[in-house]
């Protein structure tokens, strides 16, 4: 066995020489459990971060059709639910899309349920295609239709499902359960009954709390979630078409808003955020990079992104994923259509703990050379 | 001269007789600027509080001619603006139509502009009547319909205008001049160019921060007041519906909402806030009293209130004050439509001060017996 | 009877002439309980504060005489509490030291109790001499002796008292009540036993608060007012002491520090705010005005301060306050002793409501010609 | 190859039978970086957490000498720093010492000093044994004696010492390494100068921002950590012998304070948490578990803990770890002198990401069944 040592001739950085002497000292420590820092020191403390995450694409033609088939092999009994998830090459070990973000396309046939249940971990689903999707969250039923996002925050009761009178659906699962469980603070629940009953009106969180500008009288809302479980598309794209009548895009995002929790103005879940940005026909963006992990989907239009000189082209559907730390910048395909593009992530972390940081790419008008 | 002595006769209250000794000590002690507090515990320590302000209704049929009138008696150079202010008759001294609240209506004709000019006391604008009005604040220009309401805050040039093409425009103004003017803390510019250049795409900040869920990337907002400068109607009167079929109604308001800073969900400003509440066809409220002091308008439909036992009778466009610990309660007079009061109040500084305290009647199944 | 008309020839100010037919238009609006903004526009807006208080100085020799006489003449049963209040030439109407501050010194002897109560305004308590005073907040019993600083907030019983062994107390009392009253929001119980039994050890609050960078494991504390309800003397000087080592003086202030609640480092009280500052031995400060109301205690050493022009001197004891946006600079007498006031104001209304501002004085070096 | 397959037969669990036509639809989703959740769901959703990390005791007495003699066998200049690091048994992949959270022994000899340096990673330094040490954080100098506490947060540039006329010294190091490497977000940099000026005035930060109750007027610090740097044992002892005298134990912890931020109330850095406790002469705590990372140190006395039912016997110096979800309990082994254990963690992040979880052990009267 060779033993690590990871040396930089570099002032302030560790470059200590393999002896016999030390080689033995080195076994001591072990048998204490310790081990020499010096060894070790420059990989625990990188120059800058190297993701375990590769940039990838997932082209929506080739899984719709592995995702519909799941439906011919598996009962919905026998899988609890019916889904395909991303498998990052680089992060197969946790199951993660990118970093620690899980994601999947599920199905769901009309007339179908999932068994209700809750977890420390919090999703997000966001809605692909079919009509009828139905989801309820502690008790609030909500009716979901392309395009629409909802929240399943850590902890809450929820059953998923399709009405009898519904189109097959699929839609995109996103949830922190990789995170959760690196922090050792997952807890799952399956529900006593396997069903939960609906208590409110229907969407009635949306109503009361989806109002720009106005809040319920008396109403308070302390949980650490967004009290706006549905966010739906209409309005959303909307809001970007105003947003962008009225400001200049951002040189890296083109018009880009965070759906967020409308008591704080913060993300919409502690551990995992999420975005819609609109890229105005034509619109292309510079390059930058920061820290964080980004799935993307792309919900209306078509275009390119380039990801550490790599270049991946996207169409209705399709999903990728940016590392954090990897050089990136979009482009619209079009010249008279906006191309959109939902982005989930895990920001909230990163900022909530001083981790961000952020780099504009300077050279060559800020554009990446392609490889 | 008589000195002021206030008796009662009640353990742990100051009851002290008046002898020719004492009275020769009061003397002295007023000769050091000082008193001898048993002579006025008991006024400055009441067992509650009783408002000096009057409640009042202030009639639009009557008000309405009275401010079209000043438009010939007075210029709009000479008169600054052509406003009638509400004078509580408990309030005279300070010019305030309920507790520390200035109010009145202002009247502006197609063409006009008011000189620009900025002040530490806070403002709103309710949109009564015409078309063509507008704002600019701090160079964000915003147009203005009926009922929009729209925010002119603490320290922000501002100007008022109707365009020429517009009709006569009548508003109310509510600010928060008597309360800053208390504070000693009122400051007062005229812009040097008496008027303000306009800087933004029109409505901007409505764009920008008006969308429930949803707000700008990379967007920061930490001034002590909302960036969404107005609320429209439209959309104030759409949350409405959505919160009443969302919820039951409030016993004491039915349903009201909130105009918020949508960066905080707080008020939209630190001292002056706002609701809009409905109440349903048939609906009324029961009594209950709490501090601060409130200014209302009816904006759609009728009905009356029962303020400190006294019985106001109220159509669109009257404007009526609930004192600061009066008994009121509301109903609507129409069993067909529903009813819509704006309020105006001092909440924001009852409640950031640890103020605010709230009783229901418990008499009478929750009525006042009207005198 | 003349109508107010404020006139100021002024582009942007109201210079509207009484008519004859304006003055009958004034009649008519009153008749509806208005006024016509542009006669008081320029009253009620004026272009910068313009203070109801004036400068005093309060002499302890003077004073200290006049309340233990209070001894003698009155019962603490008739009396409640045997106090003369501060009562500013400008304010005596609402019985105000300074601004909406009521402040005045109280005695108490030994074996002496004032009944427990409760009321919505805030008090302090600042010792000035005696030994074996102690106050009981909310069950909480604290012993006081020189120089310490107590807290009554809104809301809570207490009750003071000198205990059997101690001595003539006197001590300086600072309450919002006029600030209070003015919001119509003061309402006052006596203790339904007249008084309050003891339920924690003595000085609890202070032994688990106030301890630097150290918070109770599992404590929360949420209410509006600061845990630590007694602030000690010596820990006090202390830090006035470190922090004078540590940092360069305040050219308006030398070493300033505010006493905070410990769970924000915010104020102690939402209405009320105390600091406590230390003039080193020969420093003087340079002028400078504010927004707040201001009343100071010199608790060590001497000097004097120049307040709008007027000089006041002051030694161990005496009490002065600065009003609102007066011009102010403070000096110590001595070359070889330090000199310490202590300062209660209403800062954090003014800074909750978005009111402070401040102006340094520019001409003659910063210092204000004396009168 | 076998392909994973969690199965489980409890409803609303996945339990999908391998079938050739499923394996083979494995393949395919494989080819396109996906997989079928059902094969991996109840492992990334399990009942509750089941930490990587092992309880450990690293005992003084044997890593003391192992730690000086790395003294001979490297320089600084080669190896950096000399630190021996603890490396769990569960997570050497990471290099941490339970969690995501890295510690190490350091020993510095007078005059030498570490290159200066900085790093997104958040580090606490405990000081063990030694005299002269200090540290110097962006500039900022600070002595360091037994037991005290010191923060280079996240960015700072910092640089360690013993000076010239000191003695050998040992200190605890913790960091967030394994975490920030994890979020993919460390940054690493050498200071150009490889050594810091010193621009303040010895301990200035302490003097200025450790003062309970009183906060620097003027001051303000919105850093997402504690402007005081240097937490001394004097005080920290002090602070908890006030805290027990006012207050009964917690049943889990004795008497616990947690190190916080001044300006907050919240942890000393947003990443990094830590506590002093104290047990009571005789004092043994009850049992209970929570979601978090926990490495103990013992400052003072000796006693010992059971985790999971093991038992580890601690006396000064000793260092254990309490991996999330692991039951655990203290006991203090003498009837004459207290115990106290620092304790690091990782709670600011558990916290603030909704992530803590706790549970009491019922049965047994609160205690564990030893092994
Ligand atoms: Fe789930
Ligand atoms: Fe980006
Ligand atoms: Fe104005
Ligand atoms: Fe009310
Ligand atoms: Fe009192
Ligand atoms: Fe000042
Ligand atoms: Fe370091
Ligand atoms: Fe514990």
């Amino acid at each position: 066995m060779t033993r690590e040592n990871h040396r930089e001739n570099v002032a302030g950085r560790a470059n200590v020489e393999d002896t016999p002497e030390l080689l033995k000292y080195y076994d001591e420590l072990e048998g204490h459990h310790t081990g020499a820092l010096w060894t070790v020191a420059n990989k625990i403390e990188p120059w800058e971060p190297k993701s375990q995450s590769q940039p990838v694409l997932w082209r929506y033609r080739d899984l719709r059709e592995k995702v519909l088939r799941s439906v011919e092999l598996v009962t919905p009994e026998k899988a609890g639910r019916r889904v395909i998830y991303f498998n990052n090459p680089g992060r197969s070990d946790v199951a993660a899309a990118v970093g620690w973000i899980y994601a999947g396309l599920q199905v769901m046939h009309p007339g179908e349920k999932a068994t209700a249940h809750r977890h420390s971990a919090s999703a997000i689903r966001f809605i692909m295609e079919g009509s009828g999707a139905y989801t309820v969250v502690d008790g609030h039923k909500m009716t979901l239709g392309r395009n629409d996002f909802v929240l399943t925050p850590n902890g809450t009761w929820h059953e998923h499902a399709v009405s009898d009178d519904g189109t097959p659906c699929i839609w995109q699962d996103g949830l922190d359960i990789p995170f959760v469980n690196a922090m050792e603070a997952n807890f799952f629940e399956v529900h006593p009954d396997l069903s939960e009953p609906v208590a409110f009106p229907v969407d009635d969180m949306t109503k009361t709390w989806g109002n720009a500008g106005l809040t319920p009288g008396g109403g308070d809302w302390s949980k650490g979630y967004s009290p706006m479980f549905k966010y739906e598309w209409d309005r959303t794209y909307e809001a970007l078409n105003h947003f962008s009548e009225a400001s200049d895009p951002s040189p890296f995002d083109g018009h880009l808003m965070e759906y967020v929790n409308p008591t704080t103005n913060g993300p919409v879940m502690k551990t995992l955020g999420a975005s819609m940005q609109r890229l105005a026909p034509g619109f292309a963006t510079k390059a930058h990079r920061h820290t964080g992990s980004y799935l993307y989907q792309c919900c209306k239009g078509s275009g390119h992104s380039i990801i550490n000189g790599q270049r991946f082209d996207w169409s209705e559907r399709d999903i990728f994923c940016v590392p954090s730390w990897a050089w990136h910048e979009h482009a619209n395909a079009s010249d008279s259509e906006d191309a959109c593009l939902f982005c989930l992530n895990d920001l909230p972390v990163i900022r909530a703990l001083g981790l961000y940081r952020e780099e504009a790419l300077g050279d060559n008008n800020g554009h990446q050379p392609e490889g």
